[in-house]
């Protein structure tokens, strides 16, 4: 049995799943902040998935947003959790008594799309969270890169009269096709509902007929549309499963996409032979795609070594 | 013992490698035109090797030009040979009694630099010829993707202001860094000296104080320099070796592509932070590496299936 954790700034999914990757006991617990107190939620959510159970965790994985160097454990720039730089995994191992493993929120989320969508090939997980990165699982394993930047498509830029990106490069995709990229350019706060994102709002405006929402939703679906010819035309995956806070949108956020990448298709026989518009799906609702990558990240084939 | 063949417009390099990739001998051929006569060619290159080593081959992989189906050995649009449609793989097995490969050639020489280099970690292998392309090697095994496109890079746009690509696109790589691109952009035939490449006369003519050359060999160099930052970003590969026609022009295009990435990193510290200028290098000239990695396609570990 494995357990795994997705550790978010609000909460943390905690599932623990036996060797064929199949969920027996899940549960949900609140991200304290900071060091000590996120180690706490931790160690209290594998504490509670033990209990579940009814037995011990013969690894331990962790999905977690930063930077993130899985041979050691070592998180750092995980500022929505207000760790800055420290031995999470260690820490937790010494909390547990079982082998953890630490890794980007993002790659963690790819293998478990890969496992709980069922896909076959090679695939992306394009995840439009606050950035936009993807995770790539190659030969059902996921591929980390050589130096784990393997996926940082957000900073490719694809136009030079583009936007300034925080990163000090201009016109990156992550700049209009982000959740930062919304709150930045579509600061309309007003018509964001309760509980709903803010690409929900921009989506809504925009089918209403606002010229401004309209051109910041196509700027958007381009920028999104761009990042797969990226990742299809580089490492050409099978498939391209759109998540992360923006994926909440749901089919008008695939509509969108779809329709640019059709445009291109209409004027390029050779992107038109690529079938983009088939290739990419969104990730279902309810899947907790990170926390069961996580766990499946203790089996040591579920990673592709440089 | 295994044989390969790089089968090129004008001539066909052939290698005969031993089981640990050490090439045991080498032959040049003149390559017809049309299936028949490049058949004949291949043939023949084939039986002069075998006659070479003083044995016949366990298994014989073609690197070559065009689009080819590695699963079937079919060749499609080699149009420098006069191949339109051909199940080449099949038809040079009749001949020579011996199992045939058939590889794009991009592909093959990505595989053949990673073993005459003598490279570790994940390489891709960036081909300026008449276009761009990238083979991709991960784990010392061939990454060909789920369509047989990983690597098509030379048609990810970069401006949507720029030139018209033939494939339908505007602003690709292709359009600014590949030889078709100087051969539209600076027609100077006859600043072009025998034996040189284009290229190398442009480079000479930029030296040399011509503000068009300058700015032809500026956007050539951005184009190349994007294409490694899309393949660290993507797939994080630690190193990008750079071959094709237009490498002859040798430490001028690497030292302008440096300039370009110094440039960069001085702006940005998260581009800086990936040593980019560090991770490439020029093919070193005069190594089969498109013959060499045909020979090695015929190991089975050598290809990373999807």
């Amino acid at each position: 049995m494995r357990a795994g954790l997705d550790i978010g700034g609000t909460k943390i999914d905690a599932v623990a799943v036996d060797d064929d990757g199949i969920r027996t006991a899940s549960l949900r617990l609140a991200t304290g902040f900071g060091e000590a107190a996120v180690l706490a939620s931790a160690r209290d959510a594998v504490e509670g998935l033990r209990r579940l159970v009814g037995e011990g965790f013969e690894t331990i994985g962790v999905g977690i947003p930063g930077l993130v160097d899985p041979a050691t454990g070592r998180v750092r720039h995980a500022v929505n959790l207000g760790l800055d730089d420290t031995d999470f995994g260690r820490e937790l191992e010494t909390l547990v008594g079982a082998p953890v493993t630490v890794e980007n929120d993002v790659n963690a989320a790819a293998l478990g799309a890969y496992h709980l969508m069922g896909l076959e090939g090679p695939v992306a997980y394009l995840n439009l969270g606050t950035g936009l990165a993807a995770g790539i699982v190659l030969d059902g394993r996921l591929w980390r890169g050589s130096r784990g930047v393997s996926g940082e498509i957000g900073h490719i830029p694809a136009d030079p009269a583009g936007y300034p990106c925080p990163c000090g490069q201009r016109g990156c995709l992550e700049t209009v096709a982000s959740g930062s990229a919304i709150a930045r350019l579509w600061p309309a706060t007003d018509e964001v509902r309760a509980g709903d994102h803010p690409a929900q709002a921009l989506f809504r405006e925009a089918a209403a007929g606002d010229t401004e929402a309209v051109r910041i939703r196509d700027d958007l679906a381009t920028g999104v549309a761009a990042a797969i010819r990226i990742l299809v035309l580089t490492v050409d995956v099978e498939s391209v499963v759109i998540g992360g806070g923006l994926s909440h949108v749901g089919a008008p956020l695939l509509t969108e996409v779809q329709r640019v990448l059709r445009s291109w298709a209409a004027s390029s026989t050779f992107l038109a032979s690529l079938d983009l518009p088939d290739r990419i799906a969104l990730l279902p609702e309810g899947l907790s795609v990170a926390a069961v990558g996580a766990a499946m990240l203790g089996r040591p084939e579920s990673v592709l070594h440089s």
